[in-house]
């Protein structure tokens, strides 16, 4: 690649420092990535893909592969905000995984996010993510034997296997989670229970063997920043944390179902339901 | 839409409750919108499109037009995280444009989120939101005279402008924030005051005039919590927070640049270098 040139532009002098941190070290880094790329070298893909414009060129020697799975009606933030943080685990591959390639819609129907590969060309994974949905569209996943069988497939070789809100509920109904602690959204927490036999733990993420389940939709960047620190180590994990600047300082104090009232969980649902394609 | 039958499936006497908040108005709609979905009527789409198949059927009368603006190179959670949390408000449509209808891809190479309109698609926004991206995404976005110009020329009818982590510089670079205060990913600020005389505060968002800018990446949940509230009220505000589970808790303190040390910001930007394609 080469840099291009930008003689009549007013940002041209100063783009060197554009992403400036105060430590010297890291700025002359970036400022020599941003003008002159790490060369492209075909043989250091961290996955080796039929789909070459997913491929990420000059990474490091591989790293953990972590497939998130994407059906029909999830919900747009259980596979993203994950894939944000686990994408800055050094090495890794993050894959967008489904029934078939191609565009997948959300349970509002607003946003599709490409599905990479199919479930067949998915392969071994070392992390594998099951995101939440609306009630229709977890309702459908829980009945369609084909992602049931593939998660049960996938799962023998992973070593984490995760899930984020109802997520936790298409996990269940694999009989992964028998008799094992987990939470889910909080609207499903006695669905999970009575259904599937499993414990409800009304933590922002429960890890249990090697299955660690987030609460409802935000909470999985709660698990992913915890399932980034399992995957490499805790100074990694921070580092990454002030990567993507997550001190979250919502304007209000609302998201704790355990603290609700009755009305403003009623107003939550009657939202969920609404905003439903 | 007619429901399916689930003769032989165990979930099928209890998926009624499947999302049960203990309100129980709340749990009967969502039992029937799981059953008998709302008829499909044409004629009540909150966004007229081009596109039929991103068409929400059955909503609200129309609430706000969100547009949410795609670049090579964005970071994943930047579009994402506000798109998750907007799509909630009611009646609400939120589109994701871009140069060109498609795929477009995120910063670390990982991920593409389809581009449902094209910029000349686009029509009048209520808001606009524009991500930000790594240093290449960032660079050749402010360079992208045709970007600045829609940008430019969108802004004229929004109610509010908005962006997430680098996108305000994306923003400054169209002459929109000048004489304004802002904010900005950590990295960054320093570059948005000396080239485009902003003032930087290093708060999660900055509301000057219609103008809110969020600070990095994740920052752009906390940006958008407060827009829906300007949107529609603190109540319904807060039922999306709830609806979305925003409690956050993340598992390190680690996030805020402002009390991290130069060895942590040192790693943070080279984990940020290191995961772009």
């Amino acid at each position: 690649m080469t840099p291009r040139t930008h003689q009549a532009d007013p940002t041209s002098s100063t783009r060197r420092t554009l992403l400036r941190g105060t430590a010297a070290a890291a700025t002359a880094a970036l400022a020599t990535a941003a003008l002159a790329p790490t060369a492209h070298a075909a043989d250091t893909t961290p996955y080796p893909s039929k789909n070459p414009s997913r491929v990420r060129t000059g990474t490091p020697p591989r790293g953990p592969r972590i497939g998130i799975l994407l059906y029909d009606g999830y919900s747009l933030l259980d596979p993203t905000g994950p894939a944000e943080i686990l994408s800055r685990v050094p090495g890794a591959s993050v894959t967008m995984v489904a029934e078939r390639r191609g565009p997948v819609r959300t349970d509002t129907g607003d946003v599709a996010v490409m599905a990479e590969r199919s479930l067949d060309e998915a392969g071994r994974l070392d992390v594998l993510l099951v995101p939440g949905a609306g009630n229709r569209g977890v309702v459908a996943a829980m009945e369609n034997r084909t992602l049931l069988q593939w998660i049960r497939h996938t799962d023998r070789r992973t070593r984490f296997t995760t899930s984020v809100c109802t997520g936790s509920l298409v996990l269940a109904a694999t009989g992964l989670l028998d008799g094992r602690r987990a939470t889910t959204y909080w609207a499903s927490a006695p669905y999970l229970e009575k259904t599937f036999g499993v414990t409800y733990v009304p933590e922002r993420y429960v890890e249990s063997g090697k299955f660690i389940t987030a609460a409802g939709v935000s909470a999985g960047l709660d698990m992913a920043l915890y399932l980034a620190a399992r995957l490499t180590d805790e100074d990694t994990a921070r580092a990454i944390q002030l990567a993507v600047e997550y001190d979250p300082r919502p304007p209000f104090d609302a998201g704790n179902a355990q603290e609700a009232s009755e009305d403003l969980k009623a107003r939550a649902l009657k939202i969920v339901e609404d905003s439903q394609a």
